[in-house]
């Protein structure tokens, strides 16, 4: 359909709005944006921004899986309810459900010790460590050069946690252009404070989730501890409260329409910057391939279902995250058309090489850090030309993953003689993932195969990913793959039937029973899936050094290009930030409504009127009496909203933002906390690709319906004060 | 859920706008309220609204089963292209299938033969007859009062049809409180000038029905033609081109955001100045009722579809309809729940009752024609025992109204029965329905039973509907009914095996002979079905017999209420409009969008992006390659809006409309022609009772994407310049 696209960008371009709030800065580039941000409204000082130990980024923390902001000097920290969810869910019991009740500390003695796996990790010190991981890839290529680059990490970062309680890791920028290590405060006794009933802190739940008009309140409030010596300890009632190094200041007045807004938090990944060919090859193949893969996965999940009850519960969890992926990929895809992404994208770049060729570009503007047109291009094309070799076989290796994670009995029988393998070698040079810490998790995975395995639906699945297999062209096959499963429908169900009906990995004890035994028992075992799985591991370990190479290859090779598009970027004043890795970011921009489609406008601000509205009384929709009450009172008192005379829940920002972000503090202009960040819109889940500013929004919770609901509806005045906004 | 509802209203009670725009009126009534108008901006003269043989009322017409309005001194008139789908139909063939191409005359001579049922009603006169058609009924009282006036109203509209070529008809105002007779010239010869494709005429179709926002081009122009002596005539090629008494001139210029606009047609009904114990019954019993029932048939019909292949198919219809009628009713109810109408109409009556015992009523402004309070109540009290009488039987007449309509073969069996009974009578003592003009609509439903019937469904929805009339309590049972279903599951089953095992109405030759048999042969069949439909009449006809007695009771006693709520207006300035009865009323107010939930804003007009972002090749969103072309070309010309600087193709008004008002044209202040309405919204579903200024709207094409389409699209520059809008 290319008029549709042709005339949907038409029609699109003349909306675009004139300036774009993209970009996910490192602290220390905001100097360098003080002018964007002064202009943007920002009161504070830029500058101050960029020193991650002082106020206001020293207050931000990782926080669970998300990110964190301390509110008190008592170690006070808010976060997301759903961040927080696994230390509610570790201090529910059935006849006290904390989930369904909520709860409020009645004073600190009755805070509740967190789940034992939770952590808050405050970043003491973030460095440049670029040349110390370089130094030994120089020269070297390929799986060599990922090699050195791993083990440098490594040392750094066994250097590092030589120090107690830190926590150390080392990401790289611009993909692999520049390296940083991280130092994290580990804190481990982090308890719970404060939460709103699940039926507020995730109200409308699945059916709301990723929708805009929201209504969450999605917060709950944590206290970090620390031992008698201030050092991070384990749970003990003689800890006392962690004094952390800021803390930010909850905002008396909200959001409006147009106001500025900064958030700071954690981004997990994105890809903005990726070659003009990669967005080809995702938008133009992988997107619609993945959709394909798992809805015919999801049909066969569904059919065997139908007729075998046993089986629909125990493949249930698989199949709603094979459903959710499903409907992600092809979001994403609508989105990426929608903002035709793919042609802009590849403007830009052709806009960027033209200029790289030109004389102003030859006069290089950094002395001997600048590489030379040809030799840029030329790196650049040896990037394209390990992108093509991972094309080549991309069909393949979408069906092999999945032949390898969407297989339950399958899967443990590779884990154990993978393990058997690994634990031939000392720790240290074990395959991450594989180490002796590794090693709860694999037997947590084991255990958890018999809720989650019926042999009938894993061969049915296996059947259809080895057809699938089987039709692609004979460049893509794998020999130990065509030795094992034949080469026809029948020679596959033979080997299945035969290989099912045989092993005795279907017994959780069987399983468990292996992982304890040695390694060569374990690879002489003549069990037929253990025999199966070592057939194919040769392949699987080949194909795992073919992608290290490359990988190596791709960390050599694309620094160049990011070289090049940061001069460009220069070349026009415009700063240019790294993708995300789930180091610290900062965003800025504004508090913006939306109009997701002709016709309709989404306002940036939601009122409790519209929980009302969505109350049907079952979940999860059922929002708790003392609310609705509260809201039929209609006695806000300082948390009203006085242009719209009524209290407000949730607000859309145009921040920048991803997975990772949950629980980012939002700030207003003098740097106070106006909001939570728990959510995106439907219509920005292809962001992680392409930034478009018509609708890439971020959900946030108001703190005033967090303050509303601790004044009026589940009262906690003695927090409320510690945080300094007790009620009037 | 009370609190919920509590909730709910106080929230929305502070969004509620000062100003409602609520308003069917009587074109005799808009000299009466021409300062409202000249407030909301009309800058016509009132007065000359109230003339529907002068401009601009006298170029409104009847137009098949809607609305129309003459374009052009040459007979053009513009209406919806769902209404006049069945003239599009007529001239459709499969190797020319003008619905899929859309049809543009290349001249007259080129126009095609409009279906021979389709008609053009032109409004010669409306006069009171109120008189002559209560004379009869003085002092008669229930089933007499209603033949009184039954027999006069046949009377008068027997005297006005001698004239050739003319339609009459005389409608009830206010329930009983006055008559008019209506005069309308019939037109037969109405021809197809020009109709957009369906995929542009019916854009979105059963997916976007009632939803905004809209993309709809949904228009279609005809001509009418009359023969040589100027009176109305069957086709013939002779006849020339009808000469209006007036025409509407097409705006150049569009709708903007809270312009003045003002719509004349044909509402259907509306139950506005119902009483408040009516709105409590509706809201409390009616619409639940209803919809519990029809889900019961609904999962039954599809639990018999789901082994039955054949039954599905041919229940679908019916289960559309079904689904379709369950979906309205509880979008009714919920839209009355959520406007809190029982609340609001008890209190308005209330305070109009308060009013009527006060000294100010007691001073009765017209003399002898005022009530006094207490006869006034007295009455209101008679017309609340007939609603009472009513009640005391509703879920008997729930029940039965399923069992005679829901069924196909036992209605046909009902049917045939009546029909003998009927055809024993003079046809002008027949009943309404089964009058010898009748017959042919008989014959074609007894036929069409064969596509509709399978019998285990119709058994299995009799078990149902006979389980829920068994479950009545004594008082509502019916002895006939008792007696031939007997009193408990297993006796049902035993008779609908035996009747629907042994009846031959299954045939349709059968069917069809019996309609053409001896009404004594009829009577005296002993086929198992019609001696059962035999054994029920008794208690139909009873049960009829008791409705018309009520219905005469409150015809004699309801304009009691009406005169009391028209003093009760009057006292406060106030004009009140009458229900809608399908007689022409004129609405005024403005183009405006509106808030269906928290945090969305539905902009009053849509634009052809929208268009664009809900195609997808595939029907209802096929939109076709000439317009996405045309739309892509972003040449809109003259007809593109200024302000949004693209096309529109949709708006919204606040306008008072109702089923009936299909086609009605929208007028701007100038009284120029802006837009043709085709649909409401679904917020407003319940507006048929209640009038909620915050969500009743109405939806129209906007007649500059009209002149786009036929400009830039599918040209048709002649007939723009016949209607005096050429392309510049």
């Amino acid at each position: 359909m290319p008029l549709r696209r042709l005339v949907l960008a038409l029609c699109l371009s003349l909306a675009l709005p004139a300036a774009a709030d993209e970009g996910m800065w490192m602290a220390s580039q905001l100097p360098e944006i003080a002018p964007q941000l002064r202009a943007a409204g920002f009161s504070g000082d830029p500058a101050a921004l960029a020193d991650l130990t002082a106020a206001p980024l020293n207050a931000v923390v990782k926080s669970g899986g998300g990110t964190g902001a301390f509110v008190s000097g008592q170690g006070l920290l808010v976060t997301n309810h759903h961040v927080a969810y696994g230390v509610i869910q570790y201090n529910s019991k059935p006849e006290r459900n904390l989930l369904e009740l909520g709860f409020a500390a009645p004073d600190q003695a009755g805070e509740l010790r967190g789940s034992p796996d939770f952590r808050v990790l405050v970043t003491e010190r973030f460095e440049r460590v670029t040349e110390r991981v370089l130094k030994a890839a120089a020269g070297k290529k390929g799986l060599d050069y990922f090699d050195a680059v791993d083990s440098a990490s490594k040392a750094l970062v066994a250097e590092c946690e030589t120090q107690r309680g830190r926590r150390c890791s080392v990401a790289s920028m611009d993909y692999g252009a520049e390296f940083y290590r991280i130092q994290q405060l580990e804190l481990r006794d982090v308890r719970l404070v404060y939460a709103p009933p699940s039926a507020i802190g995730k109200y409308g739940d699945e059916i709301d989730n990723f929708m805009w008009p929201r209504h969450s309140g999605d917060f709950t409030l944590l206290r970090a501890y620390v031992g008698a010596d201030g050092q991070p300890a384990d749970y003990s009632p003689d800890n006392k409260p962690y004094t952390p190094p800021g803390h930010l200041q909850i905002a008396r007045d909200g959001p409006r329409d147009g106001d500025f807004a900064m958030l700071a938090g954690y981004p997990g990944i994105t890809y903005r910057h990726r070659l003009a060919s990669e967005f080809a090859e995702r938008i133009g193949w992988g997107l619609a391939a993945n959709v394909d893969l798992l809805d015919a996965l999801i049909a066969i999940i569904e059919r065997e279902g139908a007729t075998d009850k046993d089986a629909a519960v125990k493949y249930a969890s698989q199949l709603a995250s094979l459903k959710n992926n499903s409907k992600r990929f092809s979001g994403e895809r609508t989105g990426l058309l929608r903002s035709d992404a793919q042609r802009l994208r590849t403007d830009a770049e052709k806009a960027m090489l033209d200029w790289l060729r030109s004389d102003a570009a030859a006069r290089c503007d950094s002395g001997a850090k600048c590489l030379s047109a040809a030799e840029t291009l030329r790196r650049i094309g040896l990037v394209q030309a390990q992108l093509d070799a991972a094309s080549a076989t991309r069909e393949r290796d979408l069906v092999l993953g999945a032949i390898l994670n969407q297989t339950q009995l399958l899967r443990a029988a590779n884990t154990l003689q993978r393990l058997a393998l690994e634990r031939g070698k000392p720790d240290a040079k074990r395959e991450t993932g594989y180490q002796r810490r590794d090693e709860n998790l694999i037997e947590a995975q084991l255990k958890q195969v018999q809720r989650r395995y019926a042999a009938g639906t894993e061969q049915a699945l296996l059947l259809e990913l080895l057809r699938r297999y089987r039709a692609l062209p004979a460049a893509q096959h794998v020999a130990e793959f065509d030795a094992a499963f034949g080469s026809d429908e029948a020679g596959a169900r033979a080997v299945l039937a035969r290989v099912y009906g045989a092993t005795r990995l279907g017994d959780e004890a069987a399983r468990l029973e292996l992982l304890k035994a040695e390694p060569a028992s374990v690879r002489a075992d003549d069990d037929a899936l253990l025999v199966l799985a070592r057939q194919l591991q040769p392949a699987l370990l080949r194909l795992e050094q073919e992608r290290k190479q490359r990988e190596g290859e791709l960390q050599r090779l694309r620094p160049a290009y990011m070289a090049a598009l940061k001069r460009w970027y220069r070349s026009q004043q415009r700063p240019l930030f790294p993708d995300a890795n789930a180091t610290l970011r900062v965003s800025y921009g504004r508090v913006s409504g939306f109009s997701p489609r002709d016709g309709v406008q989404y306002q940036p601000v939601t009122t409790v009127a519209g929980i009302v509205e969505k109350h049907t009384g079952k979940e999860p929709f059922n929002a708790p009496e003392p609310l609705l009450a509260a809201i039929a009172r209609g006695d806000f008192g300082d948390t009203k909203d006085p242009a719209l005379n009524t209290q407000t829940v949730n607000f859309l920002t145009n921040l920048d933002t991803t997975g990772g972000n949950s629980g980012s503090p939002v700030l207003n202009a003098r740097g106070e906390l106006i909001g939570l960040n728990f959510d995106s819109n439907w219509e920005s889940v292809s962001a992680s690709w392409w930034f478009d500013p018509r609708y890439k929004r971020a959900v946030h919770v108001d703190m005033r319906y967090l303050r509303f609901l601790m004044e009026k509806v589940y009262p906690a005045p003695a927090l409320l004060a510690e945080m300094g906004v007790a009620a009037p």
